[in-house]
């Protein structure tokens, strides 16, 4: 396992990318991402990036972290080969699942968030990258 | 830049390697580091690892930020060739630091910190490994 991407959310993306360009850090254009309620744009650093992360909807998921911490890490996502494999493990070993099913993330991706209770208090999402 | 480590704050360093096994991580044992007031365990992930941080006194800048905000990720921190240059270039884009000079940090590293004032509520931090 390799950790795919850090989840930041922010609550201004364009200054968020600026604050990340002055710290030297290559950053990529912005993205609409509708179905999630947000935009968003990377930020590129090798094997794992920064996904920062702005709510279109106050009732999103970023937008209800956003509410009640402020601007910060939302979340930790760690890219495995068999997103269904890993919920069977997970699921095995008395996991709490947020999804029960992988779903559709971005780029093509499988997804499935765990409960941050299982995980010392950290909203964690395993993917699985579509095959080339 | 990469990222090296992701800081997560835990309350229970046995209980937190043990969720780590449990969800299926490489979990490295524990570490005493006294003069940062700290026990940590490292999940290791390839290129970036977590780093398990666990306070041995509720004073220190780890056991604050439990008292405030409970279990969780409490920094990022980015690898780089050369830390003096860095933290130079730094200052010369008005970033807000915390170390003007390296310190050392874990694992002969030399590290400086960034106030999370000027990263949107992230605590960032900058190391530079030893050479071979």
């Amino acid at each position: 396992m390799t950790l795919d991407h850090v989840g930041i959310a922010v609550k201004d993306l364009e200054e968020a990318r600026q604050t990340y360009l002055t710290l030297g850090f290559e950053v990529g254009p912005v993205e609409e991402l509708p179905e999630r309620k947000l935009r968003i744009a990377m930020v590129r650093l090798g094997e794992s990036n920064l996904e920062l992360l702005c709510p279109t909807d106050p009732d999103s998921p970023v937008g209800k972290f956003l509410a009640k911490n402020g601007p910060g890490i939302q979340h930790l996502c760690y890219r495995v080969d068999n997103i269904d494999k890993k919920i069977e493990e997970l699921r095995a070993a008395g996991v709490r699942l947020i999804d029960e099913k992988a779903r559709p993330g971005a780029h093509g991706t499988r997804v499935a968030f765990v409960h941050p209770a299982s995980v010392g208090g950290v909203l964690t999402e395993f993917c699985e990258h579509a095959r080339a």
